[in-house]
């Protein structure tokens, strides 16, 4: 029977080269060319559960990307921990802007990272972080420490909203009943600082079409007498928000939840160096709304993001074009207490509001989620307190964290559980950016810690009796 | 010895053959994959006008793409028509939107022309009406009809603005020596509405990029602290112009013409009808400048479009990116006396002043060219109204047009001639668009005009004497 630490230092090779086979594979859910690519991926992490010891591994089919389920029940008396986490990925564009290729993983030094880190798209988000809790479980059946019960849910959409994931939950209550979900696809504040995510964002996310004449115009002989579509689309989205950055749609704010002096000070305790922060994205200023600091408003405060535009000639060379349509991918991170359906429909309601006669508009919500907020006054934020201690020689630090994970929500309103985000990239780890990366060390680190969450919770679990 | 009328008749289908051939190459100039067609385009074209009657006929290269040259001198001490045209067409897309391949000619029926009207990229703009001149020369030649010499300088840039005819010019001044440049790349007001177009508009064609943090980033653990380069390039955009669609461009007004009420009032004699504009381009309600007829907007006014815009995911589905870069092309339609590099120097400057400094930009001149207005008073002017009474039995109306062909200005300034613009085609036409096309009654029609203004024009310059 060995250690996390002693098992983890003799395999690790071993684990580096099983998720670096994972990562080969272009599990890009937005994109229906890579359906096949999704499958295979499925059956890879199923094909993994079992090697780990899961007594039950199946694919089960949604009616979308299919969610790998797995479990080891070894006590229906002991406590459950459901593990939740997804193989789809983001899609690896612009490619050029990649130092080698996404889905051709590559080991490299990086200042942060000496140990070296694995280059690839999913490496993380969330295949590696996904990878770490298998590991774990490997670790604890092949040298019987595993203390209680454990089920994995893995799904193939959380890059496209999980869409289906709630048809999954609804339709399978019973199989995924338990006690607390672990999931690990956020990040910590740094290699010596470990941290829980307390707070996520909710997301809205729309895609927007304005339509002037109804065909490419001649920019002379219609220039200056017909709306051009993306000069309006322009002055649409600028309105948005005002010089403060503040969002002009109306109601937006209403739910928005304002946290007091004394919590925002405790917020700002958490280690942050502007000057770094603008060096590493090599910026003179940041930028955002008003009266809030940097780490507040990646992470309290919600946002309006165009996440993508295109209209007219973007071709070589110049071509005089007064376009028919333009379009943009609009999103929102919200927080609590902001509603993401309401948001979506206030959204589109403003915005067609705000159109001129002289276009139309067609305004269509992608997808969103709720944001999550999670109290550390319970007993699994004391587990993971505790595994952290132990792992890393000092108590993690709660934060908030800006991104979203928007099913989360949707957990505890379904299962009834408390939900832990046990993170273990970091925030230069380049998550849905070319050449996203994770360290060797924090990988191996997640592997070493997760055990140690199961000792404590199921622990604390028994004494509660 | 046949009048233009029956000789046009009876040739008519070789006449649209011809065309045909020559629309099949892909002779686009803004893409340099095109570079062969290119080259097959302009021998195309030289075999042309050897075979319409040309003593001298050549290729003659630029450090861009090649300009055509033809002449046929039949007496020095006669006048000379310089003919200039191009050969170079717009890039075809949106491709969706063409009901037929752009370089796979069809000849279709529409409303406006019951005759049939070849459809295809360069029908109208300007392999069509270039070619009209080529058959208008081999109707002169073959039926003893020419009374002047004339030459033919048939360029390969003019979409992408006209680059090296400046240097083509400059250094073949004694070649291209003429009494007045004739050219057809411009409209007429109706098929029962000859016209002549006295003033173009000049054009100043810039592209900017906008660089936020030096990679895309994950828009949540970045959105809202970080300058969005999209949201900030809209920003810019949109404050380009006023609520009234005055250009905010410090200067930009400056040297533009104001119309006394009197020119104002017989501009809109003009045939014009608001109710037909909209709904063929199927738009609730027009869109422009405060203070100006919707002709006036697109004709005597300058302008600021976007011609295209790019940035972050396009792609299919949602991709929650903060993207690092965003583009766009901007043009701006010009009036005299606005100065094209003046306004492109005033555009640059105010562009780069009011980006935040949260973002860094890049503004770069694609290419542009000063307005043109031609005094109605002139012999050259009255051989033009001269042919057109004869062929269409009335007298053309003198017309403002919203388009640019940059190089006019320069043609007076270099070569000392007025340049008359007899335009064929009808705004209807959709040069730039999808779906261009030139009714066959007007290219006949232009085959049969072009010859009776070298027989008024020899007769009032021999007048002169």
């Amino acid at each position: 029977m060995k250690d996390t630490k002693t098992y983890v230092e003799e395999n690790k090779q071993r684990f580096i080269d099983e998720l670096i086979e994972l990562l080969k594979i272009p599990s890009i859910s937005a994109n229906s060319n890579y359906k096949d690519d999704m499958l295979k991926t499925a059956e890879a992490v199923k094909k993994s559960l079992l090697e780990a010891g899961c007594d039950v591994a199946e694919i089960n089919e949604t009616p979308g990307h299919p969610v790998v389920y797995g479990e080891k029940i070894i006590d229906p008396d002991l406590p459950t921990v459901l593990v939740y986490g997804h193989y789809d990925v983001q899609p690896p564009d612009p490619l050029d802007l990649w130092e080698n290729p996404p889905f051709e993983p590559v080991i490299k030094e990086t200042r942060i990272h000496p140990e070296g880190a694995i280059f690839a798209r999913g490496a993380c988000d969330d295949k590696g972080q996904m990878y770490m809790h298998v590991k774990a479980l490997e670790y604890m059946t092949k040298n019987d420490k595993l203390p209680c019960n454990i089920k994995f849910m893995i799904e193939g959409e959380e890059e496209v909203g999980s869409e289906h994931l709630g048809w999954f939950i609804e339709h399978n209550k019973e199989k995924l009943k338990n006690d607390v979900i672990l999931i690990s696809d956020t990040g910590m504040i740094a290699k010596d600082t470990p941290s829980i995510t307390t707070g996520l964002r909710g997301l809205s996310y729309m895609e927007v079409e304005v339509t002037g004449p109804n065909r490419d115009l001649h920019s002379g002989l219609y220039g200056g007498a017909v709306a051009n579509p993306i000069n309006i689309l322009c002055k649409m989205i600028a309105s948005l928000q005002d010089e403060n950055n503040h969002i002009t749609i109306p109601g937006f704010y209403d739910r928005v939840k304002e946290y007091s002096q004394e919590e925002r000070a405790k917020m700002a305790e958490a280690p942050f160096d502007l000057k770094e922060y603008r060096e590493k994205l090599n910026i003179d200023e940041v930028h955002g709304e008003e009266g809030y600091s940097t780490l507040e408003r990646a992470s309290i405060r919600p946002t309006l993001d165009v996440n993508g535009i295109w209209g007219g000639y973007t071709g070589e060379g110049a071509k005089t074009v007064l376009p028919s349509k333009a379009y943009a991918k609009i999103s929102m991170r919200l927080v609590s207490d902001q509603d993401w359906k309401e948001i979506s429909a206030l959204f589109k309601d403003h915005f067609e509001k705000i159109a001129p006669k002289s276009v139309k508009v067609n305004v269509n919500t992608h997808h969103g989620g709720q944001a999550y907020v999670t109290p550390i006054d319970t007993l699994e934020y004391q587990a993971a307190n505790d595994a952290y201690a132990e792992a890393f020689g000092k108590d993690p630090i709660p934060q908030h964290s800006g991104g979203s994970i928007p099913i989360v929500a949707l957990f505890e309103e379904e299962l009834k559980s408390k939900t832990i985000l046990m993170g273990f990239g970091l925030d230069t780890d380049a998550i849905h950016s070319p050449n996203e990366h994770f360290g060797i060390w924090n990988y191996l680190k997640g592997i070493e810690t997760i055990p140690l969450f199961y000792k404590h919770f199921t622990k604390l679990k028994q004494a509660e009796k």
